[in-house]
């Protein structure tokens, strides 16, 4: 006989990604064990996020403002513009500090068994920022996975006509990766694409 | 460049147990996707278990009144104690169905190395309760862990003297077990602890 606003945590901690029933209930005992320093700030962060946070009407990123930090940032260079499936993508991209130019987040990836056709993501909106005079160049950062491949086979198709130089991440050996363990396909990619020393 | 408001509550959900700081993003993202559905209503659960849930002052289970559903349950046969270590230790013999009796949490160990002596857990408390003339049997539900044999030994010489019955979980193969899968020491206590058929 577990109470019934315990038993209401651990149903919904259970249904987030990777927690089971197991160990939402290690979760929520964890919580409730460390009710100031983490069970209050983290119900107010969930409620605050959701209130605060929109999709972005330029490129379709999460933020508390619309249009996003990135997008309303002027020091950004609007001639580059990456093209990702989701706001993780982004994410990620963002971490590495490497990249300056703006996104856009499709949505998701082309998929003629699941009926996402184009008009379902953000492709007619993409199409319109390439066709900007700023946008010098659109770099298609999709997954190496089969429905990101499609979705930019799709996209280069469309855009050829924008005027653009069009662009895709290398593929390769990940930095620190063992030829060793790498599968066969990636191992061809990055032997035709090696570089001159 | 993440917003204040997604990096608080990835910083704070990875700091629950079996989260690092990517599978708190892919929460995070999870949780935005599904404002309605799951984030709002889980910021409220945290944070109206935060403001309900209470230790309760008898058995020392989490529940939202004082005494706890248990304690206050009067068709719960109050001869039967049952100490464990903690309240998670509670939910899964009250998921059994099996228990009908009251319990008493210890809220640890003992353990030297650490510092943890027995007026640091809920051991006077439970001296007291089991010298009440209702109670007729002490279960020592402890983990089968060194702390855990440890601290039911030093109960078992500390309740000698209440005239109560003691007893502990049987050890045997699991329900579902194979005996090659087993450890050694499993199957020993097994072996000897046979029951005639």
């Amino acid at each position: 006989m577990i109470g019934p606003e315990i038993d209401r945590l651990i149903q919904l901690l259970a249904k987030l990604p990777g927690l089971g029933p197991r160990s939402a209930r290690r979760v929520a005992l964890h919580l409730i064990k460390r009710r100031d320093s983490l069970m209050l700030p983290l119900g107010e962060a969930v409620t605050a996020a959701a209130a605060g946070i929109r999709t972005c009407s330029v490129c379709g990123n999460l933020d508390s403002r619309d249009p996003c930090h990135i997008c309303a940032d002027g020091t950004r260079d609007g001639a580059l513009l990456c093209v990702v499936e989701d706001v993780g993508d982004l994410w990620a991209l963002e971490r590495t500090g490497a990249y300056r130019g703006r996104y856009h987040v499709l949505g998701g990836t082309l998929s003629a068994l699941d009926g996402v056709g184009p008009d379902d993501l953000s492709i007619p909106a993409l199409l319109d920022r390439a066709a900007r005079p700023e946008v010098g160049e659109v770099i298609l950062a999709l997954n190496a996975t089969v429905g990101g491949q499609t979705t930019a086979h799709y996209l280069s198709d469309r855009l050829a006509g924008c005027g653009v130089r069009l662009s895709r991440l290398a593929h390769g050996v990940p930095v620190g990766g063992e030829l060793d363990y790498l599968d066969d396909g990636t191992l061809t990619a990055a032997l035709r694409s090696r570089r001159s020393l």
